[in-house]
């Protein structure tokens, strides 16, 4: 049987997020699960490198699924994106290795959060950054990211609280961008938690905002306790970046 | 009397143009219109530098209107942009001379129209540019664009039929810049007549796409004839840049 891996990018704003519900239609998963089972003739069912929240964006988000279907991979990338809403566009169609799986095989993420820092809105951005009109200084919240960076349990960075499985990851690193208006954290990972990419924004957003100390870090991360990291960081300036394999 | 002179951005998707229209409040004029009454307790009546169709944006429209209101420009300035919808927001907000008008005394006018050229679709831009998959040829479109630079009759790029005042302007320069799969073109000139810039876009875009010899532009200006030139590209990739004065 055939395997396709497939990346796609999607603007979130209406999506109840990445996976299916039974009871909506309303998710990209769902999107795409329904015009791959109509353009093949079968029942799909896709597997994403991991889900992303109500709201939340992609640049390159990865799929894949298995097929009978023979059509090559240029027609099923045009195919798709002739028929998928236009909020959700496909970059890249191949064919992959029969074991290959996009949420067990993946080696490294990217996401990134975007902040719209200044005393003037943004009309073009608004759907996709956080705005922040206060000035935030990003020296402290560079050095407060140090402290996250490496293998920590960030359990305090969960919003799951019956969560049973490990908490551990590992952050290979944090960088900060600033252009114009626009200050961009970027998160390189093993994996990430539900909700941590949001909660360790809200956090240095604290931080930044001189409510915080940076050192205070260490003690959020050893406390393991959701209650002493700062606020969840709204869903319309995440990006998923990219997923290395 | 006070005369304050504002410069505004907006994201003109959800709106019915500029141009306030007696049977509707979702115009641009409108929101602000209703606003500064509120804020000043007169009614504000206010003169934009000129009219943008139903769906174009504007990254710097200028407007002015006489009141009495002694609040400071700072003050001015944050009232509106708390209250403002999301999609409108002020960028600056300025003491000018009793005699000074937005649209009497305009000198320059920079629009900017976007077009997403790439076999793949772009998700974000998807609103604020004309999406052509088909890649255009941008040589003979600089070609083409170079008949149109200077003191013309724009009669043919104009949608105005009945339009009675002179149809001539004159147009310093057309310029043309790619980034990844973003091609801006930039039009600078003394004025634009109803339509002209999209109806010079859609004509250029005929050009690149080589259904039309860029020598073609010249025939067109001189046939002053709307039935020569080319389409009326899409509004959602206009933008009314800046003004100058």
């Amino acid at each position: 049987m055939r395997n396709i891996k497939i990346t796609v990018a999607y603007d979130g704003t209406r999506y109840n997020g990445w996976q299916r519900q039974d009871n909506t239609d309303n998710t990209i998963q769902g999107k795409i699960e329904t015009l791959l089972s109509r353009m093949t003739g079968e029942e799909i069912e896709i597997h994403g490198s991991g889900r992303t929240d109500a709201g939340v964006h992609a640049h390159g988000q990865v799929f894949n699924f298995h097929t009978e279907c023979r059509m090559t991979t240029e027609d099923i990338m045009e195919y798709m994106n002739e028929y998928l809403p236009m909020d959700i566009a496909v970059l890249k169609v191949e064919n992959a290795e029969e074991r290959f799986h996009s949420r067990l095989n993946v080696k490294r993420k990217t996401y990134c959060y975007r902040i719209w820092n200044s005393k003037i809105p943004n009309v073009f951005e608004r759907k996709y950054s956080y705005y922040i009109p206060e000035e935030l200084d990003v020296d402290p919240m560079k050095k407060a990211a140090e402290h996250l960076v490496g293998k920590h349990d960030f359990k305090s960075f969960c919003s799951n609280k019956r969560m049973k499985k490990s908490s551990v990851r590992v952050i290979d690193g944090i960088t900060f961008e600033k252009d114009g208006g626009m200050l961009t954290i970027r998160y390189c990972g093993n994996g990430f938690l539900y909700n941590m990419v949001r909660i360790l924004t809200g956090t240095l957003i604290e931080v930044g905002k001189g409510e915080r100390d940076p050192e205070d870090m260490k003690r959020i991360l050893e406390s393991l306790d959701r209650e002493q990291a700062g606020f969840t960081a709204p869903a319309q300036g995440l990006f998923l970046e990219h997923v290395e394999y």
